[in-house]
């Protein structure tokens, strides 16, 4: 019999949904993300610290993220354009959710790649047209996956992570934003 | 009389709105993100490419982000959990407003900085409680902004920032998002 690894640790997850389960307030996690403009649109976001599971939490590492406008848009391409930020959650937390189960399933997953595309009509940020909406008009997302199973095995791996995936939800569905100025 | 500049071209973004008016077909971008799965929950997310102004774009550099999630997720946290990159572009994109919205009322600035924190029940994605969403109940944003203008100038800049932010509408407002295997 072949051990199946993708590297997840199935185990702890399922422990942690068990305790979780009895202790809510655990589960209550603050993401959080720190900005500093440089010139022009071009800014550098610091992310290091957390809270979850009662306690201040930090990352092994700190690590920025440059943010700025493309050429085309009159602007220096210092760092990837905001919205593109969506497409790398995205990517990241679909791939992650087909990797965990896989893990659960016992699929060993050899390869797994994903094109994420968002259409985007800049009429709306530009104020060309109030009917055009600022944000995508739709994002696809196309997995390339090599595993050991079928095709409706691997399309059911995919549609568990979606319907599990914090990025799908936050992308798919309205979340409240307040923007306040100190 | 002194000259503002918050090293934004407002009128190179004003001629675009103007031209693209008559052109709502150059409008249309698309923006591209690919990733590739490591193992466990860690996988890396290439941003170089995207479509607009009717053809083919390059980024001035190709990047690579890299997600995981962190210990506490008994994951290795070589990368920052994909949600948190909802907050790096929602901080990049307000700010990016805030620096646009500045130039073009005559305002300069000093500095601008933002704290961005999204609260997540992490008992979504854990499957722990099938009331409990995946993604953020709530994100609140707080500006710092040192610039010459009065605390209502201020206010009414980044006000007009979330008007035309194309994360902040992503965020606030649901997008179709379509996720298919190959």
């Amino acid at each position: 019999m072949t051990t199946i690894d993708n590297g997840v640790n199935v185990q702890a997850l399922l422990d942690a949904r068990e305790v979780l389960k009895g202790a809510p307030e655990a589960a209550q996690f603050t993401w959080r993300a720190n900005s500093k403009w440089t010139t022009g649109v071009h800014s550098t976001t610091t992310i290091e610290k957390f809270f979850g599971l009662g306690q201040e939490q930090t990352h092994k590492n700190q690590t920025e993220y440059a943010s700025d406008h493309p050429a085309v848009f009159a602007a220096e391409d210092n760092g990837i354009t905001p919205i593109e930020y969506l497409l790398v959650g995205l990517a990241g937390c679909l791939t992650a959710g087909v990797a965990s189960v896989a893990q659960n399933r016992g699929i060993q997953l050899r390869s797994v790649e994903a094109t994420v595309e968002g259409s985007h009509d800049i009429r709306g940020i530009l104020g060309a047209d109030s009917d055009v909406r600022n944000g995508y008009n739709d994002i696809k997302v196309t997995f390339h996956i090599d595993a050991d199973a079928s095709k409706e095995e691997i399309e059911a791996i995919v549609a568990q992570s979606q319907k599990r995936s914090a990025v799908f939800d936050a992308l798919t569905n309205p979340t409240d934003v307040t923007v306040e100025v100190a």
